[in-house]
């Protein structure tokens, strides 16, 4: 069967083609293993003894150019499995596209594709003629492990991007340069927002003061907004019994993606007293037959314990709890990126707890909650995904007619949201419907963040009830959300989405006093205690420098306001406020008054200026 | 040697022989263990089949009086260790007391009390007659492992207590009384603070809705002292590689108390390949052979790399670095006791790096910080105990100059406190010199709660540096606080220490809104829409009840504010405004008076009237 890909994905995967033709023209020796289109462009692993160079690079990137030049066509030939083997053999290809030639189920076609001398192992589906590649670029090369696995050799993939029309492939290279310098690791170091220290471990983020100010601003920002929509905060413990997280479905399914266990210790000890081995042990965590505690994956069983802990009434829902909950989870290594792929993360959680007929009203709060956070960031460019069941699988949980309310509900309410939003059948967890939103950042890269999901299954396997009118027990509905998602990812995405930039409500430190000479230091002092009376972050720049100096370095260190004064300032109690940018906000005026007008903005969560 | 006790422990180590005397002549078959004096009375362990009920205690205690009616000579006999041997098998108490002699090291003096037909091996002291035990009681039984060991025999242990004046006893009774009503685990459960679940673990926190109020406003509190302060708040996982552990010296000497570590999976797979047993991996454990993440037993390591994760110049320091971290450790499970000792608890923590020099003014504003937390919540009367080392010992890691500066600090801070305070040689920890806050509670009871540590190990351990005037690298000092200890445990004191009658601002509900009858339901809805808007926490009563039901319940909830309102009220657009216990705040007032009276209440912190 011809795989059919989208018109981009056609351009990037001929035009990984077009790389590997011209690799092996300047690299007769390299063995090719895959060269699939991605995302933003497309790749090709290749085994060659010799490091490639940037300026390899650049060599490899004119031969492709000849090769497009040439205009080849792209032809596909379907070929038995003994036809191909041949092909392989007569390309001298031999190293991996064997081992790929068998990954194909026995009974499916096998095809190949040519472009002039070069010959390929490949689904497609790809471009008639190597010109239609109007324009790309070879970006980088990275190590990558052949099949991802540490065990096998290390290839060298080769990274590029290509584009429908030259002015795309520049604005994209554009974003991408724009990208780097906005790259959150860069910054958090810059503006030492977060650590990641080997000694602590890898995707465990230690937030410094200035990145905690950050997240505790939002984490206060979250809870006002809960407090006004009526729902509970909770605490709950970082670990839990193995058998917690049995019931709730977590273990031993999903133990690949979740730390090991911590093994009560007197279990261990009968284990070794009984002779067992480590091989032994090693099954019995993988079964769950052991005694024990998780770290927490998720939060939901802690808070289905405190629901639990209560008999409730019809009248009692919906309970809403929620937590800023630090959860665990076990992503591979070569996973791993700063603040927005880590092991360890809190969720701006909560659970709600509802009768299906409120199912519809909650949904709707959810959402509501989750488009008034974005806009107070700036993030007003967001779509929805709807993930809906597949009609064809019965792996689902909870019955039809429930379903198919929760599903209508979502569709209804995503509908509602005046957002782009696209229905995912078969998307769905198999514990019910879910809204996914994906918010895009000023340089137009997407960023999937909360979601709503709706839950028929944790209720049912921890038997929670609540007495309806009927004075009878019967089954509450759950919902999962979190706006931000994680406050790790979240607050990633936000420095690369100002830039470093914050808003003065985020801002670290929100003003920096600056005295024009040393002479004025007396009454920069009393400006620097009026605003610390009114608890803005405020700092007072003593250094013996210049003006212009002095300006520079606190735009470098992103400050968003600066009050500078200077003998004439003080002579007449003013202060001349002015903005990072230089725009606003400008102007001489009294202490008061420029307390007043940062109060103002610190109030209003006022954006940035560009 | 004759040891010597104060003149109540003599009080209450003698009662604790008659009552061994009584017992004695009441089943003669009891084996006898130990009978110390103890901090508010004294007990027996005694071996006996028979189960003693609370009528055999009332038979005890009669037996006591008349033994004390005889009054009975204390008598001292110090004899050989064969002598010794000789009375014990005379006595026929064989089954405890010879390995109680062989305790006593040799060379010691061996000694034996008498009173009438009994004898005990014991180091004294004891008043002379038995009449001078003139108040005691008996007060419950209880099962105690010999030499608390779980794997001994449990013996019964009967308790009891004794003053030198009835009138001491009957207060100490009625404060008995009244600490029951005040348990924490009792009030705990009805006023829906926090849940422990068997499902989650023993001595893990579920912090319900109304709890997690309670310790937000707690945190919020410290927040802004801290701020106050000059401190920055940081964020930490609540794991970290076991070698963090190694280095900071948690791992493996305190293994006992911590949780036992995560085993890397790739560690536990390799040691599964090479055959080895669960034997050899307890011993690889418990040297910290092994791979792995630690539960956080303390934040200290954290925080360290945090400062390290820059270079420092002596104008950053002081550095404070205070984090709300949640620890987890491993205690008994028989030493577990609702929140006030538990396997996971949230330090109001917090680590200042400085300089020798910064070190006097560093502990005095933690000392202040310590005393403004703890007028404000009403505990005025606390003292401090001063850890110093202890002069003949050379465990202690730093020099001596250091050591005799800092105790001299130490000393000097807590006599400037004007509390009492005593000095305790040899209580330091092995790092550093440390003084102890003991709060008493209304009742009487003395509870250990915050700490200020001094440690010159860590900053030696971690190779800490700040570069001096000299710009050489200089080592800090650091110093380990935290005001309240663990939120979990001082809540759980707050609790006892209010009966549940919480300050306004602590109070989850802070006001219940009471309408007389159905017809003034909207304007007690309006009213309630005001306070909200307020943020004031407050519910409506909208039961069809009697106005007397209605207060009696918000009083049995402990809800410290209600606004009655009836058509009198509703017709001049009043409320009337009343404190739980109905002595202030009463009175008619307009609702806008209310809410104002209301929040001038939570912004003093006022405390709740008696």
């Amino acid at each position: 069967m011809k795989a059919q890909m989208t018109p981009l994905e056609e351009i990037r995967h001929s035009a990984s083609h077009v790389l590997a033709t011209a690799v092996l023209r300047l690299f007769p020796d390299a063995q090719l293993d895959i060269g699939p289109p991605t995302d933003n462009g497309f790749y090709y692993d290749i085994d060659l003894e010799h490091q490639l160079t940037a300026e390899d690079l650049e060599k490899i990137e004119a031969e492709m150019k000849k090769v497009i030049k040439e205009n080849q066509r792209f032809e596909r030939k379907e070929v038995s499995r003994e036809e191909a083997t041949k092909i392989i053999e007569e390309s001298g290809q031999t190293r991996y596209k064997p081992g790929r030639l068998a990954d194909v189920p026995e009974g499916d076609t096998i095809s190949f594709y040519q472009n002039g001398e070069f010959i390929d192992l490949c689904a497609g589906s790809h471009v008639n003629y190597t010109k239609k590649i109007k324009a790309f670029k070879l970006l980088s090369v990275a190590g990558a492990y052949h099949r991802g696995d540490e065990n096998n050799k290390q290839l060298q993939r080769i990274y590029g991007t290509a584009f429908p029309k030259k002015e795309e492939l520049e604005q994209y290279l554009v974003n991408l340069e724009e990208a780097k310098k906005r790259d959150h690791r860069k910054l958090g170091r810059e503006l030492e927002l977060f650590e990641i220290s080997d000694a602590v471990g890898q995707g465990l983020i230690l937030w410094k003061p200035a990145g905690a100010v950050i997240r505790q601003e939002l984490q206060d920002f979250i809870s006002e907004e809960l407090r006004k929509s009526g729902y509970d905060q909770v605490f709950t413990p970082h670990i839990g019994k193995l058998g917690l997280y049995k019931t709730s479905g977590h273990f031993p399914y999903y133990q690949d993606s979740q730390f090991p266990p911590i093994i009560d210790r007197d279990a261990l000890g009968e284990l070794a007293h009984e002779g067992c081995s480590c091989a032994e042990l090693s099954n019995k965590i993988k079964d769950g037959d052991i005694d024990g505690y998780m770290l927490k994956p998720m939060n939901c069983p802690m808070h289905i314990q405190i629901y639990k802990s209560e008999r409730h009434s019809y009248r009692d829902l919906p309970i809403r709890l929620a937590e800023f909950g630090t959860v665990y989870r076990w992503e591979q290594s070569g996973e791993l990126n700063g603040m927005t792929r880590v092991r360890g993360f809190t969720q701006d959680d909560a659970h709600l707890f509802c009768t299906p007929d409120q199912l519809r009203e909650e949904i709707e709060g959810c959402l509501s909650l989750v488009k008034t956070v974005f806009s107070s960031l700036g993030m007003s460019d967001y779509r929805v995904r709807v993930g809906l069941r597949d009609p064809d699988s019965s792996k689902y949980v909870g019955d039809a007619q429930n379903w198919d309310a929760a599903e209508s509900i979502l569709r209804d309410a995503a509908k509602d949201l005046g957002v782009d939003f696209v229905e995912e059948p078969g998307e769905a967890a198999f514990y019910g419907p879910k809204i996914d939103f994906v918010a895009k950042d000023v340089i137009g890269r997407e960023w999937q963040l909360g979601t709503v999901q709706v839950d028929y299954n944790l209720p049912e396997r921890f038997g929670l009830e609540y007495y309806g009118t009927d004075n009878q027990p019967h089954r509450p509905v759950m919902i999962h959300r979190a706006p931000f998602g994680s406050m790790e990812r979240f607050v990633g995405v936000l420095i690369e989405h100002f830039g470093g930039n914050f808003p003065v409500w985020l801002a670290p430190e929100q003003v920096r006093i600056i005295p024009i000479s040393e002479k004025v230091n007396d009454y920069a002092d009393s400006i620097l205690e009026k605003l610390k009376a009114a608890k803005i972050r405020v700092t007072l720049d003593r250094h013996d420098e210049k003006l212009g100096a002095k300006i520079r370095r606190a735009e470098t260190e992103r400050v968003p306001l600066m009050i500078v004064c200077g003998e004439k300032e003080a002579a007449e109690g003013k202060v001349s406020l002015r903005s990072r940018v230089g725009k606003s906000l400008e102007g001489s005026c009294t202490i008061d008054e420029a307390v007043g007008k940062i109060l103002d903005n610190i109030a209003a969560k006022a954006l940035p200026e560009a």
